[in-house]
């Protein structure tokens, strides 16, 4: 998945331990116009100029080795290889309730680390947010970005506009996304296998806010038929219960992960 | 392995969303001696004062209700109801190589909310810590303390004393504890069922620093035959490594979390 190295290029090496991110539409005809933002971090951070070899991720999937080259006044890169990962089937997605700032920042970082499709913001009635939810894209796309560069996820997290609880459960049970909610095993149900997870393209982990979901909004999950996950006993905080479930349902999924 | 709750007392039930931290030496004869830190949170956090009944954890697998009454001149508190948890075998720890501090206080809530025995500060040869690692024990207790009260974990996180790479791989094969190394797959090896991890007592996933184990650690950890964990083809920060790793290891070895 990773682009081929030249051996006798050790500079290359030693840049590739950190890549670029290029948005796809910015990519045509064998050249690459970098954003402001990662012209800056080639210049200043990684101190390259013209005549370097780097490695740029599209967030689609697309892995790029380029050639910085003077272009119009301005560096570009010039393509040099180019490879394309697939992306996995099923996506795996969070909807999250948004806790604090800063433990919302690290769930973030995190699951774009390990490979989330979608982060959606989840306003279910416990929230208490201290801000404007509608901002939330802005200010966490730039998060997933820089756990793109930092894991080389050939694949950036997207972090959608916030969704109200009833919206969410409407598409779940329009069958567009497979939800699969962290609660409590209630003594009602039974435990189900992996398969019971179906044929969806996207299955999303919900996770609830801090003092849990709402009694109404439990009934609803419970009602629903839907899967739910059990993350054993202790009281996990919201964004410790995101990756704990992320990483166990990408493992029942896709089993990529194991001993050797 | 909660402590009963009466019905009648709704006050109980509210205080119960945090517990407090009494280590077992401060209980005896029916009675229990509130450590200054926890009096100071009992009083002026929780604000309750004689009369309150709250839920206690001695971080050795007791859960202790009591009722808050004045002794000797300072706030005491008498036993109500007793509950032993047992601990899970085997043990499940982490030696992770220190990062930013940040990070490294992050992966130790986490671990303690998910219930790590104990965190081994791992000096392995590319450690970048900007600190003196003596004293990890002392800074990073406290926050293992706070993760035992909010996530009600029975047992406490211990974290020991900084280990060199090298005594470290001698512990290991002294078979005191058997390691899992976070490590990429290689060619050389086949994957193994977990049964492979055998009957030890106590599991220790270690993980290496930012930059990965050097080329010596790294050889002598394959050579050593002993197993390791393979979490995927994005790099992840070694406080996600971490993480990730302990989910999938308790996951494998205790199974108590899945879908129903």
């Amino acid at each position: 998945m990773r682009a081929r190295k030249s051996g006798e290029d050790e500079q290359f090496e030693e840049l590739t331990t950190t890549a670029l991110y290029v948005p796809a539409e910015n990519i045509s005809d064998g050249w690459l116009e970098f954003p402001d933002e990662e012209l800056h971090h080639l210049t200043h951070v990684l101190r390259q100029g013209a005549g370097s070899r780097v490695q740029v991720l599209d967030g689609c999937g697309g892995v790029w080795s380029v050639l910085v080259e003077r272009r119009e006044g301005r560096l570009a890169g010039r393509v040099l290889e180019h490879e394309q990962a697939t992306a996995p089937v099923p996506a795996i997605s969070v909807a999250l309730a948004p806790g604090r700032k800063e433990r919302l920042r690290w769930a973030v970082e995190k699951l774009a680390e390990l490979g989330a499709a979608r982060i959606i913001p989840l306003l279910s009635a416990q929230v208490s947010f201290p801000g404007d939810p509608g901002r939330l894209p802005e200010r966490l796309q730039p998060v997933c970005v820089a756990a793109l560069k930092q894991s080389r996820q050939p694949f950036l997290t997207r972090v959608e506009p916030p969704l109200g609880f009833a919206d969410f459960m409407k598409t779940c049970t329009a069958a567009e996304v497979q939800a699969v909610f962290c609660h409590k095993k209630t003594q009602t149900r039974a435990p189900i296998g992996r398969n019971r997870l179906g044929g969806a393209r996207e299955l999303v982990l919900v996770v609830g806010p801090e003092g849990g979901f709402d009694s109404a909004e439990s009934g609803s999950i419970l009602s629903s038929g839907l899967p739910c996950l059990d993350l054993g006993l202790s009281t996990l905080r919201f964004e410790t219960a995101a990756l704990a479930g992320f990483v166990l349902l990408r493992q029942m999924l896709r089993g990529d992960q194991g001993l050797y």
